[in-house]
């Protein structure tokens, strides 16, 4: 029995599998090693908890891909992924964080054995699994190899989704929408954060319908008042207080699918510089999804938003989003474009973003965004369909 | 207003930097930059979700540390760190997953400026975050340093724990005794997996009493039937079978301390193959529970619970646990120790382990497990209180 139905069809895989064999081919590059979990998914359907050992996925020009992990993950790889069984490899347990040997010596091994250890090989330099140890160790137990850095060589072959993975993003869309509704819903003054967050994850993992939840790639984050100037908190114990307003920044997740979405919440009346960055900002998204056309590039939505920002005041140096797709923690972002000043790629239709100009300042924080699809023609889509607004409950 | 009171009093951070500098003189380490966000936390009480882009905290002798990263995680290392302000040091957006630079660039300056350009500085090799490229920047930027694998050397100051934080693993082990509970009470054929999940995370977050519940560094791990075969198989939209073996792999966190917990339940009549399994297995937990004795080794544990296992025809090749505590994702291990065959660490009191022996074999699964505590003297003490056994339901 298989963990779960096949996410995706063959004919897919087959695309993603083609694609990355045609950037391979540019790059020279004969052989591709992937650690980043969310490329070995994207490639294989492989789908579990292992990335925090060494694994990854090896590409060839001329034959299937071989899932490589360890021995007790090959059960769960026989079970995810399209190839068959003998594409499956793994390494023995004993060299599972070890400091007297490294799992990297096993797939230098692998890859001499398969003739591969002269050859130019590509590896993911910037990537939060693959170590600074699994590099140094190839380097000395493949002397033969040239190494190269393909850093996001998968990631960028994400950018576009196909039809079958934005159906996914909607999935994941209507679970998010869920999620900001209970949030709206269930906060007032007095009420615990961690019991709210509580409900998140169950209206998060339950999901909408038959349609149930994945885990998100990040937590939800929720800070109030001058904690909201710091993006990255997580929640505590403490309560909802009145006359603060809280941003939530969550994602509903569907197989590994996001569609990140954060809205305010303000419990009273809002001073009013809250009311104007709101509106200030408002303005920045309308302006900015009317720019996010396919032939624009990520600049120009960048541009787009920060001009009635700036009018009111605002200043903001941080990126204005990225693209989203299929992620594993610890980031739901695929690392390739960034809505900001001086990022000239295009867009095309079929690519997906959070657009996300978090507003974080001094003492006070403000998230209005969305998650979008670029189009054939016209303006992007949202994937979410919510008031852009500050929520207020007084 | 800070994020949350103080988790740890200033004795206690000044004692684990006493650690780990004397870790570092030991090592002719000048310099330590730690990049894991545990040991980050660990050391200055840093608490975010930030660690998708790189950030880190640089250890001297004679100096607080400094905590670098991001501009916008700046206001939330300001928030949670006990050092002074004027130590949180940052790096500007544009830096943030560029292909055209790289914040090690930034970091590299940071360190010839204060001097330590020709010095020997620690780095952590082997560990999540620290990527190759980082590597390979700092080794460009700082051509007169010498760079010493320090991997691990402050995850080893971390095994003995501190009187405050096994007063936080026993709240965390309470919250896994209410996750287990609440599993064993809910779960039944026909039940969705998704919407146990979702109780499993409220149960989890929402806490016991005033203890408030943090998120585990690893999802909960539930696969069914032959699926259990496969240890880091997550959920999906299925139900729970009649006559079929789930197991839990959870863990109550509090305030970022875990007490993982497993416990497997059995929907119907359990076949007598499973009962032997489970007869050894807790022989075996048994054994082991009383080797985990203080001057004892890891080694030990693993002979004493290998052999009931052995008597039952079960070969067992996986570790059979690991040191817990303080975590981030994706693993709530301490990458220090492991109880297996050839790890002759001795034990000392204070040391908390996961003791580990999940059994995975080709077409079932079996988890029963428990968090201990190596005592002064005598066998180690459970963190967790509930029958070590096959929950069955009937």
């Amino acid at each position: 029995m298989p963990a779960s139905l096949p996410a995706f069809s063959r004919g897919e895989f087959d695309r993603r599998l083609a694609k990355v064999r045609a950037a391979m081919e540019a790059q020279g590059i004969d052989l591709l090693f992937v650690e980043d979990p969310s490329n070995m998914a994207w490639l294989t359907g492989y789908d579990g908890w292992s990335f925090y050992v060494h694994q990854g996925v090896l590409a060839f020009h001329d034959e299937d891909p071989i899932w490589w992990g360890r021995m007790q993950d090959a059960n769960g790889a026989v079970r995810t992924v399209w190839m068959e069984d003998d594409r499956v490899a793994w390494y023995p347990d004993h060299y599972v964080q070890s400091t007297l040997c490294h799992p990297m010596e096993l797939l230098a091994a692998m890859i001499r054995d398969r003739r591969y250890g002269d050859r130019r090989i590509g590896l993911e330099l910037e990537n939060y699994y693959f170590s600074a140890k699994a590099f140094l160790t190839l380097q000395r137990e493949l002397p033969d190899a040239i190494l190269v850095d393909a850093t996001a060589l998968v990631n960028w072959q994400r950018t576009v989704k196909s039809d079958e993975e934005i159906a996914y993003m909607r999935k994941a869309a209507r679970i998010s929408e869920k999620i900001i509704d209970g949030i709206v819903e269930r906060i007032e003054p007095g009420a615990r954060k961690a019991e709210l967050v509580g409900d998140i994850y169950r209206d998060a993992v339950r999901g909408v319908d038959d349609d149930w939840g994945d885990y998100p790639a990040i937590v939800p984050l929720l800070p109030s008042g001058s904690d909201a100037a710091a993006p990255h908190l997580t929640w505590d114990g403490r309560i909802f207080e009145r006359d603060m307003a809280t941003f939530f920044e969550i994602a509903g997740c569907y197989r590994r699918y996001h569609a990140p979405f954060c809205r305010t919440v303000f419990l009273g009346s809002p001073p009013q510089y809250l009311l104007d960055a709101e509106a200030a900002l408002v303005e920045g998204l309308e302006a900015g999804l009317e720019a996010a056309v396919a032939g624009n590039t990520a600049a120009d939505v960048a541009r787009a938003l920060s001009l009635p920002l700036e009018r009111a005041g605002i200043e903001r140096t941080a990126r204005a989003g990225y693209p989203i797709g299929l992620s594993y923690p610890p980031d739901w972002g695929e690392r390739t474009i960034s809505i900001r000043e001086g990022d000239e790629t295009a867009l095309e239709p079929g690519m997906t973003f959070h657009f996300m100009p978090g507003l974080w300042m001094t003492d006070w924080g403000l998230e209005i965004t969305e998650s979008i699809l670029i189009r054939e023609t016209g303006p992007a889509e949202c994937l979410c369909s919510r008031p852009r607004k500050l929520f207020v409950k007084d």
